[in-house]
């Protein structure tokens, strides 16, 4: 049987914020959802649709799903929509007459240009919405204001989630520590890796070709790129590697580095030392501002003011997404003031979110230092979420 | 090492088409492809993407793709694109250089109201679109007339998939056969299917949610639903599943019917043998008209009016939804002339068109009786994408 607890949780939150931001309704306009996903429609539907479907809550409170004959019952079992109402040739009707009856001024629906989070309605669905409209007075708003607190806001049940796929992923690194040779490649680390998914019966948290992302050494280029078998895991080298797995349908997302101490030597060489404490003072740097109330770009600042200090360049990402239902979740961006970030990174922190704490810096002979923590924001501070790096992990090798 | 076979296939194909529909350029502009996915990235990128991406053909042949500084690797990897050109705080400098110095006339993007596979640019991304391109002459109009036949047109790579699947799915059909029994509940039986799945590799074909589809008797509710344990197999009732796999990226869709005959009965009881029939014969109705040439809503009508003539009710779907990457992969539908459809159903039929064909109807006593067969469109006809159920299947029962 389908669980549609989390939904549940998340349509009460749905009509909290309506009323907070006094928006008389919020509608989910869907369609074969399997290759045109909403981002937004997993919060209150646990499954997929074909036709079209319309989702409607109202600032009272009010629950209306409209779908397509074969794809009502779903909807019905959740037992939580006042209105189920089932359609065969058009849509069009059963959605007039509703927003007819409910009469809502502001009709949020999900589209953004900041949030890739609320923007699942396609430019397609967008025009078939303003044709079936034309005539009426209803006006469409972005739902950006909506989707970002609900998003944002982890229930009980989505932390829960979020701690267990953190808390496998911290068991897989175990594993992987106790795996690590020199002479694997890239590519034969993240075969390991997979096959310790399979046997939990869980995936990658993002595409399958780049999580884990596998970082051998110095040359090896950085970012989302598929591990290869051109770079090899070496005595004298580092090894980085970003990963996570969807649990329950929740993620993690946690980057590690390993060196591969040579027989003999017993002292991390000075370069990774500072290298990793100036990355780690980052991340705190981070944490130490990251409360209910700052601006997303504040927490950035903070720890790019840091590595910059520390006498390396700025990395040329955000120091940290939420993370939820997806690994990049949306929302609040703890990211720079640049053009491509839209508004995300003026948004406001609030206690229920979680965010990562990530970033790295390339050394010269030894390779890549890059970490990536889970948090959970309080009404105080930050919870970790799982087991935090401290210092770099040494696997001795054989001679 | 990621396989891009397919993507190679699929970019030489959109060049000859653009030629043909005499449109300048194609792009796809994409971000957060994990939860915002765009169904024809995948015809052109092996890979998802984070930031905003542009990917750009011209009817000339010359490709560029511009993307963030962690993902051009992945492009660069491909060895087919004129330049990967990378930036990190905005995409818009570098993609109006590139339309400046292209100059196309007409910019072709992915949105669409009838056709979803071809609607995978989102409200906020054409927003975005249009911001960028304030003050300049390009014209964007719908790639609907490019995707389309990119999208349906399969190519030999794309047909060696699907045929993989196909057989796979055979072959658990055969398994399925060998297991049911009366008193399964439809949530055990699917999980068994589900447990052949995971033993292959594989993954459903659509949501694992209702993937298989499972029909036990004439109570349970058809469609998109997901299997209960309410519902159980019983001796003299049919069971009807619908199912798929995902291999190697490519999908199957099939639906078979299975008899549980009770201890001493050797006949099928008339009215499973009548409804068969029908449903056998208005699939062989449609796959008589289906050939190059012939408008989707043609096919679906021969079925439409062969299963009414034989006193059933008429279906409330299309007879047909193409497959490939996706289970309703978009284009061209051998479905009515309803609103719903859009222009689908006007959509010209291709050699190279894989489609399936299906409907059912629902007999008193006995259950659903539902058939879907997949096909390939050649020169001239049909071709039988697998092994076809010309009888219905009958599992003896023990008393």
């Amino acid at each position: 049987m389908v669980d549609f607890s989390i939904q549940l949780e998340k349509i009460a939150q749905a009509v909290g914020i309506l009323q907070e931001q006094n928006v008389d309704a919020w509608m989910t306009f869907v369609r074969e959802t399997e290759h045109n996903a909403d981002p937004a429609l997993p919060l209150v539907s646990p499954s997929n649709v074909t036709w079209h479907t319309a989702l409607i809550i109202t600032k009272q409170g009010y629950k209306v799903a409209i779908a397509g004959r074969y794809e009502v019952v779903n909807f019905q079992r959740m037992g939580i929509w006042d209105e189920v109402i089932s359609y065969d040739q058009s849509i069009q009707p059963a959605l007039l007459e509703v927003l007819n009856r409910l009469k809502p001024r502001q009709i949020a629906v999900n589209y953004s240009e900041s949030d890739t989070a609320a923007d699942g309605l396609s430019h397609g669905m967008y025009l078939t919405l303003q044709r079936y409209l034309a005539g009426t007075s209803f006006e469409m708003i972005s739902a950006e204001d909506i989707l970002n607190p609900l998003r944002g806001r982890k229930t009980p049940g989505e932390i829960a989630r979020i701690r267990a796929a953190v808390a496998l992923t911290d068991d897989i690194i175990n594993r992987i520590t106790a795996y690590l040779k020199p002479g694997q490649t890239e590519l034969e680390i993240a075969n390991f890796i997979h096959a310790e998914y399979k046997k939990e019966g869980v995936i990658p948290s993002w595409d399958p070709g780049h999580c884990p992302s596998v970082t051998c050494g110095p040359d090896s280029p950085v970012g989302h790129v598929s591990p290869s078998s051109t770079f090899v895991a070496k005595a004298g080298q580092l090894v980085r590697i970003d990963q996570g797995v969807i649990l329950n349908d929740y993620i993690s997302d946690i980057q590690r580095v390993w060196y591969l101490q040579p027989p003999g030597e017993s002292d991390i060489p000075q370069p990774i030392l500072h290298a990793f404490d100036s990355v780690r003072a980052a991340i705190m740097a981070a944490a130490a501002v990251l409360k209910p109330g700052v601006e997303g770009w504040v927490v950035d600042d903070a720890a790019r003011k840091t590595i910059v200090a520390a006498g390396y360049p700025e990395y040329q990402h955000a120091v940290g997404h939420m993370i939820g239902r997806t690994v990049h979740d949306g929302a609040t961006l703890l990211g720079p003031r640049w053009e491509r970030y839209g508004r995300t990174p003026y948004g406001i922190v609030e206690a229920g979110n979680c965010f990562t704490l990530e970033l790295g810096v390339q050394i010269p002979v030894y390779g890549l230092v890059s970490l990536e923590e889970d948090v959970l924001v309080t009404e105080t501070g930050v919870e970790w979420l799982g087991h935090v790096q401290t210092e770099v992990i040494v696997v001795p090798t054989a001679s």
